[in-house]
């Protein structure tokens, strides 16, 4: 049974990681800490720094300012730690790897399984498509965003960049009346509507066929679902950094 | 048994047609008429004037050079004609309204069923959906083209605003970190690759629901269908001037 | 600004709607009814006979054991209705028509707006497509469902049966070698997996074209949106039975 | 310059190669076997056996009644041969074995690039996505299409259960009120209709997220794009028997 220390437990994540390893057999929650006061059946807590529970793993699903104190707190409790908290500053990816020199530090750009798993296809299936296939990225997500295109819809971009000869350039529309379409472009399309969580496709368009790889959200828990076997494998490691790709080539 | 003129028998959608209509029991072609000399089981002339053989309707799919003396035949022979051939200049649609004055002449932007259709559920279910629904029209086309978006694209996203009472601005495609994705934006996204001979997706997001319009081309000869239902429609019809919208409405 | 009576208010849905109507400039809940206590910023009742305050129309999302009561309660105080309970039985349903000869009674076998929609753009586009086109229906739904296929599934091929002069026979998957797929089958496709809230297309198949009319729901709540709609429409109404495709046809 | 002797050359995928083939800078006919008189620009035979043009490799897109015959003209000559052929006898494919212990022999269940790198993609995420994604599969063909499902989507269901430690049941449909829609279960959807030359989607839906792999074929063509690219691969290959994962692989 892993025993779990749950960093801004009482957060939206947090409550969604409350209910998930409330239903998963092989986990437990040790202790969780929200910076506001909070009831619950497991202890809680403040400040991380009281926190004296024994644990085998601290997820992070925080704030970008609180995660340099739970790497603090797991290089000194020797604790394998789930950063799973967003828009951190560089200075604290630099501590990531600092933390990673002492203790099991998992850091991904995007938690989700099938993100990294639809990226996997990519570096998979890319090289043999280079030569006769254009590829375009199409991203959906709701018109409450204000970036476009998604750090996601880049990510799988770049998957792709990483997996041929020619680099591709990205574009972000077409317009006009004398467009050559080269298959060294890829273009990204971002649409906004409604409420969508999210939804990307990756697109080759070859000789004709036509292979879409796409994924759908629906629901921003697919994040706290990475989260908890992102801790499941982080618990088994000793000092080291590791991300979703590892975890999904090991597996 | 209805008894086709067939001008441009010879190019490629005449060939298609050739195939269409021998394997249709309601149709014969009369005469074929191609600039270059041809072979076929009917009589076949190269220049239409000197084409003296009976029948009940002309169908056009030749070069936009030759309409006009289409358009002048159809009216000497009170014939009724549909024009299917792309790339009218300016002249030629007044010649086209001069010459439904004194027949029936079938003209429409889109000669496809299917487009149509499409136009016409976007009349029907878009005001509707005005007031909470994000519009989004994505296009997909082989890497030859040279035009974005669409001409069709185009067509679609005209339907969407003549149904609604707040006129959208069409939009190519997003990039940026500050975007507020108004309902009164309307994104048309030009997706090019490999050999797609045409999709097209209405794309309706609001509120916790997504509702998608699509039609995909599977290749060119939707065209030369959309002409046989728009020849056995007009040869029914007295002098004007008529179009796809039209034949939908009526069937 | 509307006044509404919520009965099932402190249910999923009920809570679902506290928070649609709290976000709505031009509704506000007078009571809300429910089985169990609960506290709201509006004055509540675990009795609807109870309520005494004054409104414009009952919005009814509870149990179907509770709806016989609600019409009672909204003949005998002469107030517009909507029921959105599910699971009605044949004998509430009766009541459902003859509450509506003294009062404004909406009920609609699916609530959403979208649903409806596709519904309206099949009855439009069906009979131009009757005589190439195969049809087919595909729906997705989470793996917790135990009917196959969806109540939605089967109102869209009603839809499209309802549209056409050859009625088709509904089938439920293919397995064989020796398969003819006449016009006259319709294919009904239950996909289940994961959490799916629900997706259903209305596929037709013809020459060298396809058209997809496609519906996603991210989450039930849309069928709380559809009962603010259809709460606004029915408030204006005088004693009749109304439901969501006339809804849609009036605006 | 690859000099190929293309046997079933003026058959509907004969002239589709011919085409293909005279626009590849590195490729070149040699000579063109059918069983049929016809004239082209390059030595034309009816019968293999008469054949003395030196070459490269062999193409064989004939009948399966002519294959035997093109494996013993192989191994005479020592050429390297892509079998292209469809519904080969069970004795046939023991002669494949045969032959390609004195010559190289390429011979694929499915001769699409594509289709081939769907399964590659299926190999490399399904063992992830095993403990909780129901995986379904939708294939859309033509309403001509006799057998249900089709082979390739047999094939990728095989590749999906390849992958899995738990071997899943094929079912192909869903009907009644009592499902459990276990994750062993993978559900093979046949939709047919209008001229559809194959459509292929591999769905995995788990806990808030849908992973899709499709596949669209636009034609028939493909199966000779991946002969080309097959021809060139084995010309550089010792006796062996190969197909299009070991291409895939190897590139």
């Amino acid at each position: 049974m892993l025993k779990v220390i749950l960093n801004g437990a009482n957060g939206r994540m947090g409550r969604v990681l409350q209910e998930m390893i409330a239903g998963d057999a092989d986990m437990v929650i040790a202790a969780g800490i929200d910076r506001e006061e909070f009831s619950a059946d497991f202890p809680t807590f403040q400040n991380m720094a009281d926190c004296d529970v024994a644990a085998d793993v601290v997820i992070d699903f925080s704030h970008y300012t609180a995660t340099p104190a739970v790497l603090d707190y797991c290089v000194e409790k020797q604790l394998p730690v789930v950063v799973a908290t967003t828009g951190l500053e560089e200075d604290t990816k630099k501590r990531l790897l600092a933390a990673s020199e002492k203790t099991a530090v998992f850091f991904s750009a995007n938690m989700s399984i099938g993100i990294n798993l639809l990226a996997k296809a990519i570096r998979e299936i890319t090289p043999l498509l280079e030569d006769d296939f254009n590829v375009e990225i199409i991203e959906k997500h709701h018109n409450q965003k204000k970036d476009s295109p998604s750090g996601t819809a880049l990510l799988l971009a770049d998957a792709v960049n990483d997996a041929v000869k020619e680099k591709k350039t990205y574009i972000y529309g077409r317009h006009g009346n004398d467009l050559s379409n080269p298959l060294s472009e890829l273009g990204i399309h971002a649409v906004r509507g409604g409420t969508i969580p999210g939804e990307h496709t990756v697109l080759y368009a070859g000789p004709d066929e036509i292979i879409e790889l796409n994924h759908l959200a629906l629901s921003r828990n697919i994040f706290a679902n990475g989260a908890v076997k992102a801790a499941k494998y982080v618990s088994q490691k000793s000092a080291g950094l590791y991300d979703m790709e590892q975890l999904i080539d090991e597996k």
